[in-house]
């Protein structure tokens, strides 16, 4: 199955070769079957099972080199294939997993890379890439409101390293770890033992937590009710806009013609 | 109440006995009372009631197996009455019922095939079979969405299964059990108590539980608002559109009737 | 200030007083003060405090009645008066406040029904009453998601107080209690420690949950896009589009105009 | 960089340099260092580095009254300059710390002033002013939804401190501490320890507990459709609307022109 670069002809019989159905499908058994063995490894087995898990995850190994070599080969423009994230992505893991893995270290390092090969499902079918990337344009929308976001967070847990210090070292001890407490409170995760430990020393702190809560539920609810406005504002009713302003387009051109004709017979009659 | 089948006349009586609001009505009266006794079983019961109530559900278990008789003699089409999913489900449902319950294997499963019963309310009551075509109809968008989520998780879990399980094996054990602790922590219950546990031994590991709850929070808002949008862009405003779109057409036709009439001025004024 | 039944003059300046903004003003600040002692008793207070709390809400209880009766007084129409839902309301919440409160029962009893006071304020201020309406019509387009809702978490208790009573008595020990579970599995508080139990028994009892949660979620999921969509379908864009038909229906009538134009036209070409 | 007050040149000057962007990226960086200092400062450090940090302290505080000096320098409305809150807030904050903090009590007090010196962040930022502007003018449209809530966990309040007092004096000892552990109900969280102990005194409490879980989320909910729509309602389709709008208008000025065409046809063709 190694590619040779027989010119033009080879080439595109390459193309039509990676852009089969049975060649997707291929790599995408191949995706789900390196999936299954990073699951397998997991459990504990017994030596042949181990083995014969190496040798698997050594043929998907090689498949993947192969794969992408190949996919290399059938791009007609090099350098467009390197820029792509995708690929680079492909190649990334791909090189990753040809690392040899000695030493405790390295096979936990290894093991890890392998891992992200279950991510190259995302970009083998079309749909879940799309969907990425409608994910990636959400994200500027949301730059400011995650910058607001952070600074109460950041002011809260300054405010909360300054006073609770002395409470409890392990939940306010410095600023990191209490922004990291402040992130377990706005999930409600066992908030009130947090707040009860700190309202013995200072009984009004249930203030500090209430308006912390209030304030990132509200920018949070105002935050995805901005986000589905400005995503319906751009693609809601465009069709439907569209579609009635072309219509009146129509009846103004009707009108033109109307009025045309009248003075025609305004002219005729002056005659 | 055992239906025959007397050619046409008697059969044109059938289906005015099923589709009658009385017929209905007892039926759902049945469907709720087997829901009572299902219920009334779990408590604990002096020897007469238990015996009553195993009377009730021979009761119901027959009337059930007549009503779905009847309704089989009642619908015109035989074939088209196998093929419905509702009535097939109420069928697997009756004959289930029928099994004799001996030994105490059989008597849980002849109690979960009862609790089955009281889905047939969805069967019967034509709102609910609607909602929950509505449900379904909303299955299909969420698929991707769906099968991302799952490769996130699966992802993460080989993670977590990989560097935690030495912390916690009843955590981390394997993939299996990680994709469950990772449900965990994605529903906020308790999870900084796992979190504070793998923090000990690898106390960067806040970053893998923060970037998996915002990564799933992300895409899970997104889908929520996609989904928003779709069923909006489907049904909203469908109508009033198609009420503005006939009324410019209206406009259209009376400018085409107004230019012929101009057109046939002009001819006159021409001879 | 008791209420005189002077003929329409007096009857007249009855209601210029109820409908004053003094009045109105008065009655908000009493609810306030009723609702400010009510709070005050939950604290444990000197001798001479209790004591003119007892006075305070005498004169309150008192004032209520008196306003009560004076807007009786006030309304013309006396059967629509008592009709009215609120009326009704407030003259069950004074006329409970007038039970003697001897034994330590009727104590509690008295305590509750002059709770329900500050509900007064709904009753009291338009804007609020107006908010309760909007949020009472809301209601019944939730009815069969509410009914679907409760058939779900019916059969899961059935199945709960089946399989897992032998597990927790307390949490499973029959369909009632098995339902408070599973609503407390819907909240995912502390819905693990739950499943863990559980799963001791029936390893594969994770299902049970999982799927539980999936089915109350998407169920609750599309209820509230349903009810943002139906608020919308109903609300949204009304105005705007009527004011777009009434435009385009101005076109129309224009047209016939030109159209009826253009006839007289012909007909005088003809002569 | 002492501002002097030159006539009309100087003053041009000053306000060339005040709007540049090299001067607001200084702004900027000093702001995001003084967040380094106050987060550092959480840390324990040697004595080198916190003498540093006081020393960085005393210059940014001497830079920010420097910089505030100089906006109201170059600002052409002295008077316009002190009404805006966010310069207000400036001011204050930088008045504040030059507070010499000399006794325990006024060090806290001084680092908490310093801590809110992050918010001036916002205040620089013209887009996160922007958000917070956008965020304040959705306060006003929560406000009767804030009060019936607030009703609601009062009337709660006051029920539970009646009844549960002698059950937790620590969760409902009095009105104000049962509001809190309503708040922690609302959240989930733990609430089910919560009313399990209830439970035991009075069995029906649960009932207490679910109508209040039920109505809060019912308010909230409809609070947050009501808010959704309310957005919608002004900035959705408002463009559109007036631009179909327009293109009417335009369609009636013809036919307008067309009829008076028409009349003129007519009153030539009498005569």
């Amino acid at each position: 199955m190694s590619p040779e670069m027989n010119p033009s002809e080879g080439f595109n019989q390459l193309r039509r070769i990676e852009s089969s159905k049975i060649f997707q499908g291929v790599v995408i058994a191949i995706i789900i079957l390196s999936a299954l063995t990073i699951g397998a490894k997991t459990y504990d087995l017994p030596a042949w099972a181990e083995h014969s898990l190496i040798l698997t995850d050594n043929a998907i190994t090689l498949f993947f080199l192969v794969e992408i070599l190949f996919r290399f080969a059938a791009c007609p423009n090099k350098r467009k294939f390197l820029l792509d994230g995708w690929n680079l992505f492909d190649t990334i893991v791909v090189i990753g997993s040809l690392i040899p893995l000695n030493n405790s270290e390295a096979v936990l390092l290894g093991r890890l890379l392998r891992v992200f090969r279950v991510l190259r499902l995302v970009s083998v079918v079309p749909e879940l890439r799309q969907l990425i990337n409608a994910l990636l344009k959400a994200i500027p929308r949301m730059g400011y409101i995650a910058l607001l976001m952070f600074i109460i967070f950041y002011i809260y847990a300054a405010m909360g390293a300054i006073f609770f210090a002395e409470v409890d070292q392990k939940l306010w001890g410095d600023v990191a770890i209490s922004m990291l407490t402040l992130f377990r409170v706005a999930t409600f995760e066992d908030w009130t033992d947090v707040m009860y430990a700190t309202m013995e020393q200072y009984p009004l702190s249930w203030l500090y937590y209430l308006t912390f809560i209030f304030l990132t539920a509200f920018v949070f609810l105002n935050m995805m009710i901005g986000a589905i406005l400005e995503v319906m504002g751009e693609e809601q009713n465009a069709l439907q806009a569209q579609k009635a302003h072309d219509e009146r387009d129509e009846i103004v051109k009707q009108l033109h013609a109307v009025q045309s004709k009248l003075d025609e017979l305004s002219r005729r009659l002056e005659r």
